[in-house]
Formats: structure tokens, C-alpha cells, sequence
């Protein structure tokens, strides 16, 4: 893949404001926060989206994303926290290096607003697409 | 924690959609779902939140969402999708047992509707902020 600013970010030719790092695994604050403490979490791996994304490369994103969100929730004294992680220009990808937010969310007004348009999942739908997802695995 | 409809779908006691299963991971159908496929990926650990779940339980999360994008992604056919996880009523968690959304996007009106209302984060703040974190990692 291209290089993005989070590589630059990554061999430090650009500075970040750091929380946490590993050989795996680089946390730093988002510069456009939805609210303070808004952190990233990305993989030192090279991937555009979640789905190219080696399967030890998203263990150690995943093994962190519990102490990020407990001081992230502990310094901002947030009551809650969203972490979202999105792939593709369609689902508001914006730079094309895998990054999951730990978004602090405080009141209702701030943090990561959230529209939830659900539909009905009928037993016959259901139990085929399973059966597809699955066979894909 | 007190168990929730997702304790009762892991041991086996109300049926799912399944996807997915090892030995610390489950995943299956949302039955209420945003677009076709969304998929949520829970660990078998009792956790309410994040910040409760152990390092190794979302390490063993985290390992499977690539493989779970991909899947429900291809069988879908979907450009994109957003991954989510809600932590705290306030943040949009309706089931208390650590959940993440894997939501195909195929157009701008399915899926997860994202409200994206950033801010400026200033060089002195953001330094403030990081050192807080890093010393309550």
C-alpha cells in the first residue's frame, strides 16, 4: 500500500502526541479530536483496511484497545467510550492505514454520534447467510 | 457481571445465527441488524466493558476480525464496513457483555450512520493530555 501520514507517523519523521507504543502497535491522540482524550490505535503493519490486516497484526491492536480505554476513561473521567475502526472511503476512512478511535464519550452531545437504523433478521435470511459467512471463512 | 441474553447464546441455552466459534470467541448474526451481514463478535470471557475485558480476551477478538471482515464482506459484497464497539449506555451498549459490530457498508444510507463532529487539539493541550495517559496506562 501507499505510504500514509500514519507512516510517517510511525518511523517518526512527523511527531504525534504519544500514549502508547510497542513493537506492534502505535497509540497516539487524534488531532481532530470528537472529544478530549480521542486516541488512535493503529498497527505498525502496513494495511489499508481491517480485512487486509494479518491476523497477529489485529491480536496485539486488540490486546491494548483494554488499557487504552481504561486510561483514556480514567484521565477524561468519561462514563462511557465508543471504538470504531472503519474501512473504506464509504464508511469514513480517512487516512488508508487500519486505525481503531477510542472515542471517550461524556454527555450525549460529544463524542462519536451514532445514527442506528436497524432492520429485522428473518430466521430463513438468517440461518443462509450464516451458512455463506461461514463457508467464506 | 450478571449474565445477559449473550451469556445464554454462548452456553447454548437460546440459539444464534453462528458465524464463528473457538475457544474464547463466539460470533453470529445481529438479529437486528444495520445492513446484511452484520456480524457481532463477542468474547466468551464476561466482560461489561473494554476496560473490563483481560488482555488475552481481546487479543483473541482482535486475532479474528480480519478474517470476519473479509468473510462478510465478500459473501455481501459490500465496498466497506465499519467495526464498533459501545461501551457504557451513554455510548449506545444495549446487551452488557462486550460486544463489536462488524457493519457492511454498501451505499451512504445502509449500515452505521456516523456523526463526526471533530475539534482542534492544540500542541500544549495534546502533550498535557498524552503525558496523563501514558502515566495512567
Amino acid at each position: 500500500m501507499a505510504d500514509t501520514i500514519f507512516t510517517k507517523i510511525i518511523n517518526g519523521d512527523i511527531p504525534c502526541h504519544r500514549v502508547y507504543e510497542d513493537d506492534k502497535v502505535l497509540a497516539f491522540l487524534d488531532i481532530g479530536p470528537l472529544s478530549p482524550g480521542h486516541t488512535l490505535v493503529i498497527p505498525k503493519e502496513p494495511a489499508e483496511t481491517i480485512d487486509q490486516l494479518s491476523d497477529d497484526a489485529a491480536a496485539a491492536v486488540g490486546r491494548v484497545l483494554p488499557r487504552i480505554a481504561r486510561a483514556v476513561m480514567s484521565v477524561t473521567g468519561a462514563a462511557g467510550c465508543n471504538v470504531l475502526q472503519n474501512n473504506g472511503s464509504i464508511a469514513h476512512q480517512e487516512v488508508q492505514h487500519v486505525h481503531f478511535h477510542v472515542i471517550p464519550k461524556s454527555s450525549p452531545s460529544d463524542g462519536l454520534g451514532i445514527g442506528w437504523k436497524s432492520m429485522e433478521l428473518s430466521g430463513d435470511v438468517g440461518a443462509k447467510l450464516a451458512e455463506q459467512i461461514r463457508a467464506a471463512l
